[in-house]
């Protein structure tokens, strides 16, 4: 966690984000990620929905993972915690941990991302928005 | 039906699709529907993503209505049934039959979309794709 | 509205639910609805999730109708007002406004309902619940 | 890959699947692995919907990952190739490769799954699925 820092995003379990199963379908748990990234952005300083349409920046993932280790349910309060495990002016790597409002955690997870312009071609993250994911220095490669 | 024309899409139900009632979310019925126009609209010569990127016209849904008769279920064969119900330069209006491949029908449904420019302002369907929505007279209004 | 009574559910637009015209896709009003239908239930002392699993009723969707007046975007904060058009112990009407935090309504819709049992067959509202839905007689047919 | 066999399975984008960057929003490749996976099962002779409702044994996954490499949109129609990278009758692995048609390599991923009775507790592949999955050996733990 870079340093300490963290952002909490809460959400309730849709009943369309559950499956035959009973419990929450597994793709469901990278959109969780996704309100967790947001939260995380906008508590930083850097709102996500200008970035892109003002800078013209794309964050855009290029892995996930998740591991699944308790299922949710419908209606279960679910708290998102978020934070960034490794940043550059190239690309960012975050960490989640989905848990349960009770306190039972119900996933973990990471995401990588590169900086995109609109083209899609890879660029460098604007200086305004370095501070919010902690990495001011530009790097050599 | 327009001109008695019709289109059939075949899809099959995702787990993805059903929810803890062991069914499909209602909401994923109007995602067929969407595979059912499109289908409609590439067999009537109007590939949509064509018509979109160099166009610049968007078909932008301004009402959807969905009947559910019998549930479909995980791994059910769906055949979408789509036709023209109603169509002018300013707007179309589709018609769906949601049926199992052994002829149970699942949902009918319609759908009223007006055609917008890239600023969302409402524009005209262009002359290039009024005869695959059998509209090639301009209304008066 | 029954009763004058009616609901009021938050939500903020998520990136996973818009689309490439930039806008929130179609279907996914009805899941807003959902999560208005579902604040409804519980201010009014049914709890879904308990009426599911305790008493075995199911509340089946039979029809959806959506109006679309202004498109939702990414981040947007949306208020979904739900609210009980029509019930007895067989069905129920749900009615729906979403807005946007600033006013600006975004879409209308109704949806209608029947109980089921778990074996899928009709069945009545429980007793417990018709309070709930504001239908206390019984209907004579 | 397991014994060389592989299956696959095809889709069209969805319009639906799209997000307002344009491209496909990332947790539907996990739907598409999905897919692949029910083809893989269904080859092999293993009915996923047969052995859920049948055995009561459900595939429930406890890992995903996925290596976004190339960017899929609206219309394409997509190829997943689906294999076993691991057996055995506690838990299997798959493997996936999802490209265009046009032999683009969009992205590659495993799910890791375990199996479980009714009641969520661990349990064995029944013998009449071990060929389907290549692990016809009880392992020793």
């Amino acid at each position: 966690m870079l340093n300490g820092r963290f952002s909490e995003a809460r959400l309730r379990v849709r009943y369309a984000e559950t499956d035959q199963m009973g419990v929450v379908y597994y793709a469901n748990y990278l959109i969780w990620m996704e309100v967790g990234r947001v939260q995380y952005c906008k508590d930083a300083g850097c709102d996500y929905s200008v970035m892109e349409r003002q800078n013209g920046v794309l964050l855009a993932v290029v892995e996930s993972h998740c591991r699944y280790l308790h299922p949710a349910r419908f209606d279960d309060e679910v708290i998102v915690k978020t934070w960034v495990e490794e940043a550059n002016t190239r690309m960012v790597r975050f960490g989640y941990e989905m848990r349960r409002a009770d306190g039972q955690v119900l996933a973990t997870g990471e995401t990588k991302h590169i900086f995109l312009d609109r083209q899609f071609r890879r660029t460098h993250l604007p200086e305004t928005y370095r501070k919010a994911f902690g990495c001011e220095r530009r790097p050599e490669a």
